[in-house]
């Protein structure tokens, strides 16, 4: 995809379907573009008018002069075809289509739509839309949407699927007195995807955060690479639409009853280092921070208050956010003992009390912020009617200015357009409602740190090379469909290097310890005999054998006693078995049709659905991403050796993960692998698969 | 507690402490009274002065005529007591104490606090506070604090523990168009506790929905009855500050570890029918619905959107808050393809498309209304420029207003004072910046709906009736500390009806049967030596016996291969053990401060603390209580047969949790209890203590 900034930075506007009828949308359109300042030129395309709003009309864009980057299309869908193919006449390559009546109406719209696409694809020209809003760059200015109004230029760029959205947005926002740097209503996409503009976005030096709505991505793989590259240059914030799954779907393992398309999404998202919102408040909360703050270098935390319920609201919010309370140094207590009243607190949160005012406050939050221990500083503030709030602001705002840590501001009660609150805007200091806002953010802060932190140490390893027989798997599925027969799972887990308990039949004793030594201790002897039901009712069961003479010996003499206490039953000898103890997870994989092979790892057992202790994560995956699947759920610490037990065999149950994640992308014909339990045993002695299951298609 | 309405409705006010200095709080206070028109008598005391603010001082408060009915202190600390007492021989019994310098402040003060006490109750009198800011009735109007403003009338009452917060919540009611009834702001409650105050807010025919702000309360048991009887009356929502448990406690079982200030809080909050919201917002979010609309009766949701993005965040809220999507009829489809454009959705959610406007809204709505399958309409609108929201919302208001299920509104981008939000307001139809807080206000109403339902139903019953032996209990733990011997945790599960599972020592094989069949099948027989460590490896161990034949058989053949292969071996029979299949619980009891014996419930196994699959309720329990705690993790399923597997004895594990239950509350001396695992057996099988730790202090 070429430079789509041509969108944002156009010369010349062509508006194709300008009106001037008030209440025509084409109206609304050319109103904004003047109302908002645009400075370039203006061609309002209308082959029934002389000009419209004072700009000189055009029957054609093919007639439209120079400069002319952009061409803005709000016309009915039957002939937006037409004017598309003008447009590349006229050699403008970056349209916008904002006309519905395409995909989106039915079959007929949608081979409109397809014939669009075939007509951009083949001359290389860049659409946004149909059937959107349009777009905004506040910087430039640039208003080619019908939205009522503008926000105020800023630092937050946001991308949608929805147009609704992008008017509720730009509302609340000029409420909350939050600035945009540009809004893009996508529509249909016929062309211009999200993943697309995301590089824009980045590129654009007034953009400092990247916030998305998405209702889903047809690009799963290349989404991922992109925002996974531009979220090492700039924060990248989501709200990903219908996490619910209504409606039942078919259900053939514990892996498909989990796995869905939010997990899918949520894998995604953390691969691509892209913080997930839930809700838009949350969304643009965070994004305030992130644009306008630093990043802090540690999860410790400093309190100021003039009030102590606001203090323990605070400590309560940074404590569920994963955050701690900093330990201030004696320095910095003795500091504040001698600036604050007798009965202030001058622990970690920080009390100066309510007759306190801006002064102090500074004093304090200077001393906070200096204190090695203190990596991020929050100011609370209770209102009161002796307190000078916008001086508050302004001392607030000058020493966060010459700090190099990040501070974040709960005064609570500020009229949003205030005076107080406009100095705390001006001088980029976020300024919350209610405290428990401020953990929230704090802790998407503290995500995006470990994230990039994790990247600078290299944690994205490449994916672990696993090379199998493709072609003896291949035929192992070779015309099979629905359930693979057990002995087809266990050989295909066999040519990934996925491990089985050993079993076997032994005719006498010798063989049975012959077979054993194979195997590995301990093994358990069952009588083989068709004619014995009750084996343990004859002494037909031995477990924990722990060596070959008595393998031996327990072999001889439970065939002894099975001839005694069935005289006459047909004895073949006996079954062998590997005794398998250890720690059981599960282990399987699902396709999603976006990004494809999804994994799941959890702690073992049929009680999983229930329990949900499963994590997620795409294939292909290196070791490190195993481990971390492992960790997010409670196999993690029990494989690890909770409460004093003996620790397990961490790297086999690891590399289980990569050998079956790589056996999904190898084998696409597979539908679903799951393998319940693994049985991880201890330190350097395996993980083996019990229960295959392979799903084919 | 006596009637502490007078607080709120005075026919006189004396304000001690009233100051002509416009910089004194006794200033503030006078000012506030005057300006938000209490219209009952004012009397400010003060010896210096003549008048204030237009009203003659006097020199004490027994100076002061009739009518005076509360008066308001806000001077020193240390000449409190001297004042109230005045108070008292004045014959005021309702006394607003704001000044600080009390308990809050360290010894000296709480000692002054003491006093204060003392002479609180030896008379007879109300005291509020001190240390607060005050408290305001805004139907009276009556403004005794000296907080900046006043919100508008309302009818949401609010006690809080924080002044500081008061102050907060009220500049952003009031910037949010939020009204409130009462606000009382707490202060170190001497005398008067949020509990006393419940009672006096339910009463008051302008309060709707009580809202706490809670930092703690000491008088749990009186504070749940209280609560609970109110609950039925009036909906109650809480935040609960302090939730996070910062610094190590000593853990000496999983109970202890799970266990904690903020789940017995949760479930004194779920017995008290108390809805607990986790942010400011969520708390007047669901505040306002709960005050202005009435309760659904199902669970089912119409929604009506001219956006589908906002349709599909609807019903992603929905489904998260636990709710569903309304199946609509086919007649009101029909009626709707009538009315809606060709290309608009009249499946739910219901899409009328952007060109709509408030008739088409109006007549949709109608017909949602009256539509059988939808119990609760939620109505969205994308802001647009040639749409008039004042008259959506008028027409929403109205259609509302004669309808019988509640109406939640999601008008996007409104000013929060603006023309359109102010109908809304007066119509009393709440309405939300974003649709997840739809969500949670849905799920909020629908909580309470089912809580008024499970009343109704009679599923308050009285905890169970256990009797046990309690002087044999207390003389077993007579004059033991710290954790209790093994045999001494048995015999007192005994004495409650706890069942173990059977074992005991035979020296011969006929003993070995006799005692099985006491004990019951199956059973296991290991080798009883001293001198035998590896008993597997002499044949020591046989599992699976199910009749007294198969036991005596192989305790001789046993004794006989130990003989054989450990000559000389010290044998003194054979350990016949109960074999106890089922499904493992954990139940344990811990002792809060506030709530006493606090009960946990989970699914088994030392990896509990990793998975926090528990419930907490207080003791005493009641069956129908024990089941639900079950039901509130995986143990509840599982116990029932999940996937098929066959059912368990539930009404055992049940029994084991109201007798544990009953037990800590016999035995104060015991600090903690617990049983991991408890094993369930199958249907009509029993449960068996398997493991118990008895902790004493």
């Amino acid at each position: 995809m070429t430079d789509l900034s041509t969108f944002f930075r156009p010369r010349g506007v062509a508006i194709v379907g300008a009106s001037r009828d008030p209440d025509k949308l084409g109206h609304s359109l050319m109103k904004k573009l003047i109302q908002y300042n645009y400075r370039g030129q203006i061609y309002p395309i209308n082959p029934k008018a002389e000009e419209v709003l004072g700009w000189k009309c055009y029957t054609s864009v093919t007639q439209a002069p120079d400069p002319l980057d952009l061409a803005v299309i709000i016309i009915p869908a039957p002939y937006v075809e037409r004017v598309l193919v003008e447009c590349i006449e006229r050699k403008v390559s970056s349209i916008v289509i904002i006309s519905g009546g395409f995909r989106e109406t039915g079959p007929e719209g949608a081979k409109r739509e397809q014939r669009l696409k075939e007509i951009i694809e083949a001359n290389g020209v860049h659409v946004i839309g149909p059937n959107c809003v349009g777009l905004m760059d506040t910087h430039t200015p640039l208003n080619v949407t019908f939205l009522k109004d503008m926000p105020a230029p800023g630092e937050i760029g946001f991308l949608s699927h929805s147009g609704a959205l992008c008017a509720a947005v730009i509302n609340w926002a000029r409420q909350a007195g939050v600035g945009f740097s540009r809004i893009v209503s996508l529509g249909n996409q016929v062309d211009v995807t999200q993943t697309d503009l995301l590089t824009t976005f980045v590129d654009d030096s007034n953009t400092r955060v990247i916030t998305l709505y998405l209702e889903g991505v047809d690009d799963g793989p290349e989404f991922i690479e992109v925002a996974r590259a531009m979220s090492l240059k700039r924060p990248i914030l989501a709200i990903k639409a219908g996490t619910g799954e209504a409606g039942a779907r078919a259900v053939s393992s514990h892996t498909g009853a989990l796995a869905g398309q939010d997990a899918a999404y949520s894998a995604a998202f953390r691969r691509a280092g892209i913080l997930r919102a839930t809700t838009m408040e949350e969304l643009f909360n965070w994004a305030r921070a992130l644009a306008w703050q630093p990043l802090p270098k540690g999860n410790r935390v400093g309190v100021l208050t003039n009030a102590g319920g606001l203090g323990v609201m605070a400590a309560d919010a940074i404590e569920a956010a994963g955050l701690k309370l900093a330990e201030l140094t004696e320095e910095t207590k003795a500091f504040l003992r001698e600036r604050t009243p007798p009965a202030a607190s001058v622990e970690n949160p920080v009390d100066v009390l309510g007759g306190s005012g801006s002064a102090t406050y500074g004093l304090a939050m200077d001393a906070l912020l200096r204190d090695p221990n203190v990596d991020v500083v929050c100011v609370m503030q209770a209102p009161a009617d002796w307190f000078s709030v916008p001086s508050l602001a302004e001392v607030v705002g000058e020493i966060a200015g010459y700090a190099r840590k990040p501070v974040l501001a709960c005064m609570m009660g500020l009229e949003p357009m205030g005076e107080a609150a406009q100095v705390l805007n001006r001088r980029q200091i976020p300024n919350y409602t209610f405290p428990e806002q401020l953990g929230s953010t704090l802790a998407a802060m503290w995500a995006r740190c470990q994230w990039l932190d994790a990247q600078a140490a290299g944690d994205q390893q490449p994916a672990e090379q696993i090379t199998a027989d493709t072609a003896a798997a291949r035929a192992i599925l070779e015309g099979k469909h629905g359930l693979l027969p057990p002995e087809d799972a266990g050989a295909l887990m066999k040519l990934y290097g996925i491990a089985a308990p050993g079993a076997g039949l032994a005719s006498t004793p010798g063989d049975a310890a012959k077979l054993a030594d194979e195997i590995g201790y301990p093994v358990v002897l069952k009588i083989a005999s068709p004619d014995i039901v009750h084996k343990i009712d004859v002494g037909g069961v031995v477990v924990g054998l722990e060596d070959a003479d008595a393998v031996r010996a327990e072999a001889a003499a439970m065939i002894e006693r099975a001839r005694q206490a069935k005289p006459g039953a047909a004895i073949q000898g006996v079954h062998v078995q590997q005794m398998v103890k250890g720690k059981e997870i599960i282990v399987g994989v699902t396709r999603d049709p976006q990004f494809g092979p999804l994994v799941m790892v959890g702690s073992g057992g049929t009680a999983v659905e229930l329990t949900k202790d499963v994590a997620f994560d795409l294939a292909p995956l290196a070791r490190k991403e195993a481990a971390a699947m492992l960790d997010r759920t409670t196999a993690g610490p029990i494989l690890g050796g909770y409460r004093g037990a003996p620790g397990s065999d961490r790297a086999a149950a690891e590399a289980v993960i990569t050998r079956l994640a790589q056996l999904a992308i190898d084998l696409p014909q597979i539908n679903e692998i799951e393998i319940n339990p693994v049985i991880v045993r201890g330190a350097g002695e395996g993980a083996l698969a019990v229960d295959v299951r392979v799903l084919l298609k």
